[in-house]
Order: structure tokens, then C-alpha cells, then sequence
């Protein structure tokens, strides 16, 4: 198959971060245009990408002519839905970062236009191919589960410093984050879980949780509770752990999904695999004409809006 | 086909002003247990029903040995789901008054729980059982919609009056009349629309919001732009109004669903039907062992909480 041509859209941390890394070293691609509204303040990054075109917004690059097979869509949620929708209907397959839009009905019609043009679409949730989620996965097919844990603590300000769309409604607020470890906890328990409380803690002046404690149960065979906590003010040792306690044993899954321990007992430990797993995938989905759309994180946390009883906190300022 | 051994719980309002009066007048349903923590204080209620037995709570109910085929679920939404899983646990088919519980993922939790058991779960709506909805979702068919239009306003403290449940997380709020609105519209429009703003106004003193203003769009084959406002501070006139646009003419939905208008010219009234409507689909689908649960509307409400930019307003008091 020749390489994919692809448009990544979006310059922020994560692109830069993690994108265009995974890119540069995956032969099935061709990155061929760049966008960004700041793409003339970031001439730097394009130098390791001599092929690729540049242009400040998607229609540009869409009215443009260049032949592109795929668009990467990094740029907030808030744009995530306009944007998927005018590259579907241009023709092209699309991946989605995480989340994959600012609702659920907004990602479901996106779905349905994706089927009836014939076109990929990926919703990635990143934190699922973190190294050590299928191995835990693995182990836990065999046991009964009976608890979930998650602490999903990080500093805002050393992660997404100046990053005003994250307050913004649609911007998630610490969900941001914690999707990823909703996102991480629906692959580990395909019986998958409910809420029955949540709390969220808005700043004053923000519109978007900056904590949240939700509690709920497992469901289906697995039987237990489930509490998670996310908070968006941890300063020092950072925590994105996950513990779950089954029948034969307790396991835990810290440093995001790259480290395993078994009763306590480290058993493995691995770098960071995500994002090159992620274009890994999107390249088998393209080759198969196959969509891979999972809404379950984006619903656990609308969930959580919807039955959250809300506290007003400090305000939050950078 | 014997009718339907089936047990009420709950017996607020409507329960009283609908449930009661649709299973008296239908033989597909024998009323052998009502449910009520205040059961004693509503001695008058089940005179129409000597056979039925009286029960303070769902778990006195099962533990009696009482035998029943069914139960209908009319208690507030926050205890909705452990109601349903206890019931679908003891071997009933259960009926879900609106909305069928307090998150997406809850509602998921009892669908599979209801495959793994055998069960029928029906997730009412009985709104969509309005005389008019059925009529214009035919005349809607062979057109193309260009626009929706809701206007969704009533006075709580005369439908409403003293249900501190609906203020409490969980309760929806104005979401609560709202979301009939939804399960209209969702009816109405096969494709679906989707959110891509929301304002929801909260009272200082209460978790659930008392007004919101929805922004959003048409999906899939229909284009156009969607407007929604709910209000639960509207005296006098009240209105529950739909209006929808399209390629060939105009048509309205007002009074809740009970009159239909095209072009500003009315064309049909008719009383009201909807939970008559209801028992008689739940009584199909015991009959042919298949479940209907569409969690559109309560999705659409999540998304509405996930996307929305809160603002607080005047306190509210009864």
C-alpha cells in the first residue's frame, strides 16, 4: 500500500509533543500539510517535514487542490465535530484525538456521515495504548473483579499551562485528563460500569470542573464499587493510577498504564508507546476500511455532568 | 395470553394522574401490588384496585413471594436503576417511566443486564405517544427538514409542586418537562441533530437547572439550524411547542403534541393518549420477549450538561 497522505491540523503540545514524532518514524504516512492558525510563528517545527504544505485553516487546505487521503484532527474539542464533518465530506478518512467532540450526539452524527461516504473514522483514546493496558487487561479475563480504584491527580499549570480552551464550556475542565483514565478502565472491564454520584468543583471563574470525586458500581458479572478521583491542583509526585481488586488478587496500573504491579509486586515497566500504537492502528483501520468509534468515556463523563452535584471552589488563575 | 401480573411502584403524581387510570381501563394488565413508602397514607388511591396487595418497598414486594411478571417504575430517577436491576434480578420484566435513569451508562448496565436474564426492559417515553407525533413523523418523511424549533415552557410550581427530587443531582431540572421535548424531536427526526451550545441557568440554592437555551444542528441527511428553550418560570400561557421547517412547508407541533398545524393552518386535535399508548406497547413487547430502549433524548440532555456554560440566577423557592 503507498503511504497515507495526511494533513495534521492543529499545532498545540500535543501535536508537537507527540504527533509529529510518531509520524516522522512511521513509514505508512506522508505527512503532506500542516495547519494551524499560528503555522507562520512555527516554522521550526515543519523543518523535519520538507514535503509538507502549510496553510492556516482546514477549508484553505481542503480549497487548495492537494490530494490528501486523511486528516489527524488535534485542534480543541470545541472545533473537533466542524471540522471531521468538512473533511468526511471532502472526502477524506479522519482520526480524531481525544475527545472525540464536545458531545455525544455530536460524535454519533459524525459516525453516520463517516457510513454513508464510505470514509475511516477513529476516535483515539491514547491512554488505551499505553504498554501495559492489554497485559491487564489480559490477567483480569480470567478473574471476577470486586473493585475499582483510579486516582487520576496532575498539575494543570505544569500540563496544559495557558490553555484557555480548557475552561471553556466543552473543554472538559480536569476531565480532560481523567478521560483518559475513563478511557483506560472501559477497555480493562468490557462489562464496563456505572455512576451513582459525582461531585464536581468549579472555580469561580471557570466554567469546567478543576476536581471530581464520582463513585458508582461495576456492572454486569464484575460486582463492586468504583470510586475516582480527579484533581487538577496536585503539585509534586503526580498520581494517574488505577487499582482493581478481583477475586484472585489485586492489580495496579500507575504512571498512566506504563507500569504493572500484582498484589503490590512490580511486574512490569515500559516506556511510552501511545501515540506511535495509535497511527499503528489508524493505518490497519484505513487498509481495512474500518471505523473504530468507542463513546463510552465521553458518556461516563457526560454522565457525571449530568447527575454531578456542583461546589463553587477558588477561583484559578495560571 | 393471561394479563400481566404487574406491580406499581411508586405512586407520586403520576402515577396518580396517569399510571392508575391507564391500567384500570386495560385488560392486558392485572394490578397485583402497589408500592409506596407512604402506602398507608394512600388508602383512598387503591380502593379501584381490591386485588392488589400494598407494599412500603420493592424489597418487601419481592421478598412476600408474591408472584408478579412485571413491575412499572415510577419512582423518582435517582432510584430508578437500583430498582430495575433488583426487579430484572427477581426474574420481572420492567417498564421505566422517563427518563430511564440517572446516566447513560446505568441504563446500558440494565440492558445487558436484561439480555443476560431473558428479561423485557422498556424505557417509556410518553411523550412520543402524543396523538399528533406518529402523523407528522409520516408527513415528515418525504420531506427535507431545514430547522427545528422548541419552545418548552412551564410553571413548575403548578406541575411540579414541592417534588424536591427534580432539584436535587439527578433530577433534571427544567430538563425533566425538557426532555419530552427531546424524545419528540428524536422521533421525529430519524437523522438526529446534535448540541453545539448550551446555556442552562441554576438557581443559587438548587443543583438542577430552571432554564436553558440550546444551540445545535441537523445530522445527516437534514441541514439547518436547531434552537431549544426551556423554561420552568413561565406563568400563564404555558407552551409546549415544536416547529419544524422544511423543503415543502412548515409544520407545528403544540400543546405537547396534541394539535398539529402545517403552514399555520391547524389540521388535527385530539385528546390526550399517551399512557394508555405506553401499556399497550409494553404489553407488545412482554408478548414477543423483546425490549425498546432509546437512550436519544437522555444522551442529548448529557450533552446539554457536558457542553453548556452554567450561570447562576435568583434563588428558588416554592
Amino acid at each position: 500500500m503507498p503511504p497515507i497522505k495526511l494533513a495534521l491540523v492543529g499545532l498545540g503540545k500535543i501535536a508537537r509533543d507527540q504527533h509529529l514524532p510518531a509520524l516522522a518514524a512511521n513509514p505508512d504516512y506522508q505527512l503532506i500539510a500542516l495547519v494551524s492558525r499560528s503555522i507562520h510563528e512555527q516554522q521550526a517545527l515543519t523543518v523535519a517535514f520538507p514535503e509538507a504544505k502549510l496553510f492556516t485553516d482546514l477549508d484553505q487546505l481542503l480549497a487548495s487542490g492537494l490530494e490528501i487521503d486523511a486528516v489527524s484532527l488535534c485542534a480543541p474539542p470545541q472545533v473537533r465535530h466542524a471540522q471531521a464533518a468538512r473533511a468526511l465530506a471532502a472526502g477524506c478518512d479522519v482520526m480524531l484525538e481525544k475527545p472525540p467532540g464536545s458531545g455525544i450526539n455530536d460524535v454519533q452524527a459524525l459516525i453516520h456521515q463517516a457510513e454513508r461516504h464510505g470514509r475511516v473514522l477513529f476516535a483515539t483514546w491514547h491512554s488505551r495504548y499505553a504498554p501495559q493496558v492489554e497485559p491487564a487487561r489480559a490477567w483480569l479475563e480470567s478473574k471476577r473483579v470486586t473493585a475499582l480504584k483510579v486516582s487520576w491527580r496532575e498539575d494543570v499549570r505544569h500540563w496544559h499551562f495557558n490553555q484557555e480552551w480548557v475552561w471553556q464550556p466543552g473543554g472538559l475542565g480536569v476531565f480532560d485528563p481523567g478521560i483518559n483514565a475513563l478511557s483506560i478502565v472501559t477497555r480493562l472491564l468490557p462489562d464496563g460500569l456505572y455512576l451513582t454520584k459525582a461531585r464536581l468543583d468549579f472555580p469561580s471563574n471557570r466554567q469546567t470542573p478543576i476536581a471530581a470525586r464520582l463513585e458508582g458500581a461495576l456492572a454486569g458479572r464484575a460486582s463492586g464499587p468504583v470510586e475516582i478521583e480527579l484533581d487538577w491542583l496536585k503539585t509534586g509526585e503526580q498520581s494517574w493510577d488505577i487499582e482493581i481488586g478481583t477475586d484472585q488478587g489485586r492489580i495496579e496500573l500507575t504512571h498512566g498504564g506504563s507500569r504493572m504491579l500484582i498484589d503490590g509486586e512490580q511486574i512490569a515497566v515500559a516506556g511510552e508507546q501511545e501515540y506511535p500504537g495509535l497511527y499503528a492502528r489508524f493505518s490497519e483501520l484505513v487498509a481495512r476500511r474500518k471505523s473504530d468509534v468507542d463513546l463510552t468515556p465521553l458518556a461516563l463523563a457526560a454522565d457525571a455532568f449530568l447527575l454531578g452535584e456542583r461546589r463553587e471552589v477558588d477561583a484559578f488563575e495560571w
